[in-house]
């Protein structure tokens, strides 16, 4: 009665073993059984393909299963599916089209390779009657790619919120929760393989921006390119900057938020203050949270570790499982990517309309207050709170006459993005203003 | 490419117009064309069989679509898939097995009818060459049933935790956080549709058990009767143990619980203390949270509402395109259902080994505690705090000589349930307690 796509064995070949690429290995490997009751046939490991040979790599592969010789998995007529695990945008893509040109079906992780080539990688696929999947490449674990396009797609999706870097949140829990500076929090996230040796791509938002452009295509029909919308990292926080966010009975997240709201696409990520005891308020360390609203469904959450490798192999299999057993092939050409609509128009930045937390390092000196909040009114902007701590007590053994800075903080009543930046340009030219000053939205 | 079900349209009738129904009636006619889209060719309302057919049902159908007569949808060869929307398991029962017989795929969102009837009627599906789908009979919109099938399909699922009972929840949380006696947050849940005119399978956790015993088959491949486990409702709480509870910084949730541990099936539905704080503290209202372990992709939850009618609906529609598109054809004979491997044994109830919450009521007299207390030393319960309240002030205008009653709230260490109800019934004998007495675990 099934239409699957057989019960012979499916031959898999892996490009990239790094600890990703070893726990999908391991899955093979070690539950052989789970793979063929899961996918309805049996789903055999064949080649994995390294750089060096030479590298060590947690686990211990068959004779003759390690190569650096890509060409043995994508001339092997035995192989059927490939892994695609080595990140970044070349080789991977050359690999990738190679792979379905030689009508193997692809899976990867690569979510820089997906925002970046993904159409044109998915038509190439369509081509040659092969299907690409990418359940980890958002999300890790967390099966949002198929909960969009499946089990909500009864539902017109009207907003996304989400918390969708690991690291980010890893960094931002340590600092928040144990007092770390930012770079020590940076070094132990690296030193827990949770962030790369360059961390760029996920500090300065990058990754959430990728991420949360592919699911915006997947549920709105409509690819927004990353210049479109406001991308903000956590790479300009300091730990003071929680620590008062907290006072004030908030956390900070970097959250990626894409939403309709009148016709208009509201996308930015950003770190955004939010307050204690929402849902999305609550998700720490590596974990991911995915809020989506559904105009039939309601509102329903996702979360799970976004940055375990186990995490992102336990996604990578699922889509293996899935191609092996037919599902891809039905779901693939389903998918909204095909389905471009008349795009949603993005709301431009200056019209997003929040509320704002302000910090700015000034001088105490008489006045400095009051030239601050005239500014703020003068655009328009309504004042909710003002936190002005005390300088620390002056050393009078000191011959220094520097004046002493503090930080003056200062939470808004809502009003638009482009307001903000008049004021914030008109403040910066203060004299008894220094650097930095920090401005995060703040949810709800 | 694709082996879809065809591009032929669809034909759906629904059994049963009640909300959910109507839910369901309203995507498929107010959005034809996202239906055709997402299933890859189009989905088409046939019919509706209603009992009576006097009544309004918010949602107004093409004329003729409307009937009291079920052979209209079970007879009609235009008819491809059938919905089973009345509840209970007569004749739902009957109008399953005769939409098989008559080569018809299925859609229902009844638990009752899956968790006892489940096993046959999907055997029956497989002789036919046709399928059930289930998404809507546990925790409503929130995709579970497709994910432990798919999305986490690399792993062996090792635990589940969840609050899978919307009505109960949101007693709980209107008890917990305005104060409403278990009566008047019985009656609210009730004028907000969440609660049934008799909601005792809701209080009493039946139907949360029949929900877990749902998802302990697809997660274990291993059949659990109701009678072989702790089943505990709401309906026997009163409000001071959520507010001593609450003293003590924790929340009651109705948790659901089924995880192995040394090769055990350990599984309760109880009323349970959880943490301030813990991810499943933080479910309130009619919301379902669900956290499944995986030894593979670590701790992942879902959460969404779990007595709604239209996420219902959402899950309902979702398998309709599931149907539709094929893959439900392909996921269905996946499914662990059929893999009945060597049964997991569960664990016996007196060998839970966990913390208690115990409430005594007890007449104010001395050497009550030591008596109490001595019992559970003697049982080798340890005791971790204790929690009396002075009794209220003896009206002394009264002329009633009866002795104040004063509650007595014990939080013990780690025992087991077997060393508990042993006390339990020592302590049942002392002159000086009375009812009720209120045992609840702690999780964690």
């Amino acid at each position: 009665m099934t239409e699957s796509a057989g019960t012979e064995p499916l031959g898999v070949g892996i490009i990239g073993l790094g600890t990703v690429g070893s726990g999908v290995a391991r899955v093979l490997l070690e539950h052989p059984e789970r793979m063929q009751r899961r996918a309805g046939r049996p789903v055999v490991l064949r080649k994995a393909v390294v750089r060096d040979l030479s590298r060590s790599r947690g686990i211990e592969l068959p004779a003759g299963m390690l190569t650096d010789q890509v060409d043995e998995v994508l001339n092997d007529p035995e192989t059927g599916l490939v892994v695609e695990l080595i990140g970044g945008l070349s080789p991977a893509r050359e690999f990738v089209e190679r792979a379905l040109k030689a009508g193997k079906d692809v899976v990867t992780a690569n979510k820089a390779l997906i925002y970046e080539h993904g159409d044109a990688l998915c038509a190439l696929a369509r081509e040659q009657g092969k299907t690409i999947a990418f359940e980890a490449a958002v999300a890790a674990g967390v099966p949002i790619i198929g909960s969009v396009g499946q089990a909500l797609a009864a539902n017109q999706i009207t907003g996304i919120e989400a918390v969708l870097n690991g690291t980010s949140n890893f960094i931002l829990t340590e600092m928040s929760h144990n007092g770390l500076p930012y770079d020590a929090a940076v070094q132990l996230a690296q030193e827990r393989g949770y962030a790369e040796a360059d961390p760029s791509m996920d500090v300065d938002g990058t990754d959430a921006a990728h991420k949360l452009v592919i699911l915006t295509q997947l549920a709105f029909g409509t690819r927004v390119p990353l210049d479109a919308f406001i991308r903000q990292g956590i790479d300009t926080l300091e730990l003071a900057d929680l620590q008062y966010a907290r006072e004030l009975g908030y956390r900070v997240k970097l959250l990626a938020v894409a939403r309709i709201r009148n016709g208009l696409l509201e996308m930015h990520v950003e770190p955004t203050l939010i307050r204690r005891g929402h849902p999305m308020s609550t998700i720490e360390d590596v974990y991911n949270r995915i809020q989506i609203d559904g105009d039939v469904v309601g509102r329903v959450w996702f979360s799970g570790m976004g940055a375990g490798q186990a995490a992102t192999a336990s996604a990578v299999v699922a889509d293996l499982i899935d191609t092996a057993s037919g599902r891809t092939r039905l779901n693939f050409p389903l998918l909204d990517l095909w389905h471009q609509r008349e795009p949603v128009p993005v709301l431009p930045a200056d019209e997003l309309s929040r509320r704002y937390y302000l910090r700015y390092n000034v001088i105490d000196r008489p006045h400095m207050m009051a030239d601050v909040t005239d500014i703020l009114g003068r655009q328009g902007i309504s004042i909710a709170s003002v936190m002005q701590h005390e300088a620390p007590e002056i050393d009078c053994t000191s011959d220094s006459d520097e004046e002493p800075i503090v930080p003056l903080v200062i939470m808004t009543h809502r009003t638009t993005e482009g307001q903000m930046r008049s004021a914030d340009r008109e403040i910066a030219q203060l004299q008894a203003v220094r650097m930095p000053r920090v401005r995060m939205p703040v949810d709800g």
